[in-house]
């Protein structure tokens, strides 16, 4: 990997974005803004599942006055996201929000832009122009096509406009719901400013093919050492996209927290029920949070078993209706197939918590 | 994307590996070999899926003689994967299969290794040498640790028995469950050979948290030009590998074939219930193999929507209770919510097929 590039720093709320600081988890809740518990729900959800900074779609006066309801009780500091009526967003700073997302492109006239920024300052808070393929200025994408170059175009003269009223606490992002875009616009926008960047792949999609479309976009990046700040994009609940997004940190040794479990792909040499094993396995450690971050290999066979599960913290290496337990490279014990994982989970919960 | 790296090519079967062919999509029976009827027919539902090359362990004597039966009828060229027991390649290579994959780290001597290289020349096959972290040789583990340096070490000193017996009918790949340690690796190795590359995670792990990681790192390499054909490797149903394969090519734009729908990830502003929309959007096309790639949004509501449905060439922008359709950029209907969905499917199929 590449060394991590160096941009300016803001907080929201009292999360560091940026400037050297962890790559930061984000989602967006999918509720009703409106509908204040549904919302405070999700997003004690969000948080339980280790995201550390929320987003809430404010669409309508309704919205903006139930912030007053949600961000003092509210586990994560929060943004708002803010399309078209920039008095919207003059409201949720109103309703003490940590942050605002606008897409400068569809809020209107320098003058209201300027109004938010006016309000931000006062607030102390920072902006995230959020630049999006699907909604580009019209003249933008006259003279360059739905390109990464327009993208970044639109967002730099956002930048001008930010810099001009004297307010740099300013976070980009250039999603496109194209992966190639997507590379190609944080790259060239990287190069240009140093401002931190908010990076994802927007409409990703479903669970499966989401996960992949946003694991290539923002790993290929933050592989480059571009990003601050992540979210991962996907339909339907949020949890699903900070799961996603610790995977990739993890797998990138961005952050190393709690159990990596690994596992082999079985094929004819498995002689146990490999795929049933992992599963018990994720499952009998998924509350486990361990006091150093750990690696479980759960292997079906003697070929790369014994080797994987020997460099792994704890390991299976499967046999025929049996199998055997190491620790630390060492072996501790060799348990009949229906008992092992049970002994595995019991090893960890007496050893690491 | 770098331009891809210029590799030698060779043949699995009839299908071109490296020198410029397209990235090949490979994956693995987890079936019993010996079982002839369960093997086949998983490597038919792998081939429907779009698997262009399987592969098969041969972990006995009793699997290389049911390769008799498998070979003559699979609907793809097949890789015997040999481990251990160096006779049990020269079964496989009688019994007719196209290629071999050994891991020299455990077949023994450099007389037993040669005994396969002259069995593979004889029937004009290729062989993949496949070096997996957890299996290296003691002296280089040694020498360099479990780094990427051993498992290339490893893979370059059976390059030189090959050659030196003059075999270069050979793919290379250098696999660890490190994502990191898998792309230093192969970008390590693809600065010293020119053959062709194998590229894949390994034991990367159920579904979700395995796609993740064999995204990153098949993602980052394909992305720097490195890869010549790849393998996703998850526990559980093989296809599920190849659907993920088939989604990484497409987003990276090294495939363009069928119908890529893109979503929007939901947020409070959506007025219509999108999931069942996308999934239904997503069932009702899942059979359709239009004559040109198509792009489908399915956009949920006005803000992005209209935009990123303009762009793709079929697209949902949703509403209260409705939603334009567009084609080519136009509208061409505004439908009701429990409507829209089917008259999109029989435009496709009206106008695609």
């Amino acid at each position: 990997m590449k060394e991590r590039k160096k941009t300016r720093q803001i907080h929201i709320g009292d999360v560091a974005v940026g400037g050297g600081a962890p790559v930061v988890i984000q989602s967006m809740a999918n509720t009703k803004t409106a509908d204040v518990e549904s919302t405070l729900a999700q997003l004690r959800a969000l948080a339980k599942a280790g995201c550390q900074i929320g987003r809430l779609a404010v669409p309508d006066s309704e919205a903006a006055e139930a912030l007053k309801a949600i961000v003092p009780y509210s586990p994560l500091p929060l943004v708002a996201d803010i399309h078209f009526d920039y008095r919207l967003a003059l409201k949720s700073v109103a309703a003490g929000i940590q942050a605002l997302r606008i897409n400068p492109g569809n809020i209107g006239s320098e003058e209201k832009v300027r109004a938010v920024i006016d309000a931000a300052k006062d607030a102390d808070i920072p902006i995230r122009i959020g630049i999006n393929g699907g909604s580009l200025q019209k003249d933008l994408l006259a003279a360059y096509g739905n390109t990464a170059e327009a993208i970044v175009e639109s967002a730099l003269r956002e930048v001008k406009i930010f810099e001009r009223y004297g307010f740099d606490r300013v976070k980009i992002s250039v999603k496109s719901s194209s992966v190639l875009k997507t590379v190609a616009a944080y790259e060239l926008l990287s190069e240009k400013v140093d401002f931190p960047l908010h990076v994802g792949v927007t409409e990703a999609g479903t669970l499966l093919k989401g996960s992949v479309k946003s694991s290539l976009g923002i790993g290929i990046l933050l592989n480059e050492g571009i990003g601050d700040t992540i979210r991962v994009s996907l339909t339907g609940d949020p949890v699903n996209e900070v799961i996603v997004a610790k995977e990739i940190l993890k797998d990138l040794g961005l952050r190393r927290e709690g159990v990596e479990i690994i596992s082999c792909p079985t094929c004819g040499r498995t002689k146990i029920d490999l795929e049933k094993m992992v599963n018990e396995v994720e499952s009998g450690l998924a509350e486990v949070r361990p006091k150093r971050p750990l690696t479980v290999a759960v292997m079906g066979c003697e070929v790369n078993g014994p080797g994987e599960a020997k460099e792994a913290d704890y390991g299976i290496a499967g046999g025929k209706g049996q199998g055997l337990l190491f620790r630390d490279g060492e072996i501790i014990g060799k348990y009949k197939e229906d008992q092992i994982v049970s002994v595995l989970v019991e090893e960890i919960r007496r050893n690491e918590l």
